[in-house]
């Protein structure tokens, strides 16, 4: 066994993305300890910064020490007990697995469904809303990652609110790439991931949390099931008055990294970086409808930083996406779930959002399938 | 706010230790995706590196994708059903920690309760099983992070199995840095951490299952409480035959880290670890004692990676902790939980467990206290 050297690849899957050589150089600093008083301070910026990508004044506002899926977990074990009814929609495998957290919290979930590709539909979110006077918590996923699909956020906290619901909403996909208003959509609980539009190493989920939502965490009858993930255990260490108090050992470098690519964030600007994804997308998107391809979701439910496209009737995916990175170097998504084996889904996050990689994309793609199809 | 430059240190404390250039480097190195058949190479090296680390062949051995406490909860959350009973070994804080876990998992928690500094008694932790003929689990930590106090896990393990107990059993500190032999014990479930003897970046916590835990596991009557801990879920991206699924997304690059550094201890060996570690202890505490300080854990119930030390009367012990960091950048640990203010405790971890380390310290400290005296 030899030294790890990974292949040179240029990452147009759902994420992660390539991360920049700042971000990488960052990370690579040395370790320091966890309860260091200057990891302390750093610890604040990210904080800061993190409510600057989530426009939110929220206090409780910090990384996971763990992949958008803790973070997930995170908001549901904490807001949701034995017995509580959770509305959740599902359009897309993310959904579904907001439903699983809601049951293994000893919740009950009541699904709104819609199909894989659409938004959530809000008629229907708010007729189960009013079937059941009683659920507690709106769950719904704002940019689908296995679809390519834009919920309408906004819209949905308006409506769980008007319901005295409490809302968790995922923005694994969104943050960054698209526009995440979270005090302006007065949204509850709110989980993200390093790897997408913040262009990050995977390994740590941003959240936030809004004063109704702890308010709920420090009335609970039954103590949060998850020690890990205990809100109340989580803030003695972040953001304790007058000292931090130990609970795990926080992943340093990788909160270097995530540091780093927020401070670019911020350089470059929330509505600059709304608007690169979207005009490179709009490159994207014309470039494959040249080609004849189809992009399914529509304009305006779409997400910039995560184009679908349906494999033409004919076309080997595997293959497609095989000659892409073999030949290319260039790693696309496959579906999933219910999309598997019909569509490709191409991200451009971070650095990957742009016209260059946008031709490097099309470009490859083009001599894949010419090359598929004279193999 | 700037990029974050972290102050020069050498780490003493509980963990983190300093991590290596070369392990440094391979985490910089380019991210690719967590389904690329490189990085699954890669993973399948890591775990067959793990195995070399914990001496197993169980195939179950995996590293969880958060901290330490996480890799505790992956052990609880899947063996522990409502209404098991768990015999908890607590004679520092993390026994307290597992004792948490059992209950939060819907367990009752038996509590084999000794003093801190002291191994787990035997006798007692024999009684206990006597006592409850009904118990499922016991539940004991190797190496007391808190104390610096090392437990008889072999003869723990064979206990519970006359008794007809699954084991969990923590070994955070102690892979790497004394003998751990998951199969020699017959240990059932284990956790531990990458941050510790493993010297590598916090954030990762290597876990393995033997053959009765998973069956344990495949026979439960309830769901897992925890989506993302879920053993069922963990297998089919980390080993599946034919094809990983997604289940989350991998810290790519801190399994970079991970890889090389059992890399390197595989180079070196686990013997030689094993013994450079205890001879660098010993000139720890040779240097320790004839400062007059005392080291109270007995010989042959020590640690060799983590000394506790005495905090002389007299002696304001967090003035001595900011003077080896800021005059001579050395970060030591304070006590945790009731050995707070009375005790310090100095790692010797990675390649910090080292003569010129010993120097560096004992230098320091000599100097600290002199300066605490005459200031």
């Amino acid at each position: 066994m030899h030294s790890f050297i990974p292949p040179q690849r240029t990452l147009l899957g759902p994420g992660p993305c390539n991360v920049s050589d700042r971000v990488l150089e960052a990370m690579a600093r040395p370790t320091i300890g966890h309860l260091d008083s200057a990891f302390v301070g750093m610890m604040d910026e990210i904080r800061s910064l993190l409510r600057f990508a989530f426009k939110t004044e929220n206090r409780m506002t910090l990384p996971i020490s763990g992949p958008g899926s803790a973070g997930m977990e995170c908001c549901f074990v904490n807001l949701v007990e034995p017995g509580d009814t959770a509305i959740v929609c599902k359009n897309g495998v993310f959904g579904g697995r907001m439903e699983e957290n809601v049951t293994r919290c000893g919740g009950v979930a009541v699904t709104v469904d819609d199909d894989w590709g659409q938004p959530v539909d809000v008629v229907k979110a708010e007729a189960a809303l009013k079937a059941h006077p009683g659920a507690k918590i709106v769950a719904f996923v704002q940019a689908e990652t296995s679809t390519g699909a834009r919920s309408d956020a906004a819209e949905l906290c308006r409506l769980a609110q008007e319901h005295d619901c409490l809302t968790i909403v995922d923005t694994v996909t969104s943050l960054g790439g698209i526009e995440v208003s979270i005090d302006e959509w007065g949204a509850d609980a709110v989980y993200s991931g390093s790897q997408k539009c913040l262009a990050s190493p995977p390994g740590l989920s941003p959240v936030t949390f809004g004063p109704k939502a702890l308010e709920v965490v420090a009335n609970r009858r039954t103590k949060v099931q998850s020690w890990f993930l205990d809100l109340n255990l989580l803030m003695g260490y972040w953001q304790a008055e007058g000292g931090r108090s130990y609970h795990h050992t926080a992943p340093i470098n990788l909160l270097y990294a995530l540091h780093e690519s927020l401070l670019m964030l911020k350089e470059e600007g929330l509505e600059a970086a709304w608007s690169r994804y979207e005009s490179n997308y709009e490159l994207l998107r014309a470039g494959l409808e040249s080609m004849g391809l189809s992009v399914p979701v529509t304009r305006g439910d779409h997400l910039p930083q995560l184009v679908t496209v349906t494999v033409p009737d004919g076309v080997d995916e595997a293959e497609i996406r095989t000659r892409m990175l073999e030949d290319h170097g260039i790693e696309i998504g496959a579906g999933l779930g219910q999309l598997a084996g019909t569509v490709w889904r191409i991200g451009l996050m971070g650095q990957n959002s742009s016209p260059e990689t946008v031709r490097l994309c099309l470009d490859a793609l083009k001599a894949s399938m010419r090359d598929a199809e004279t193999a």
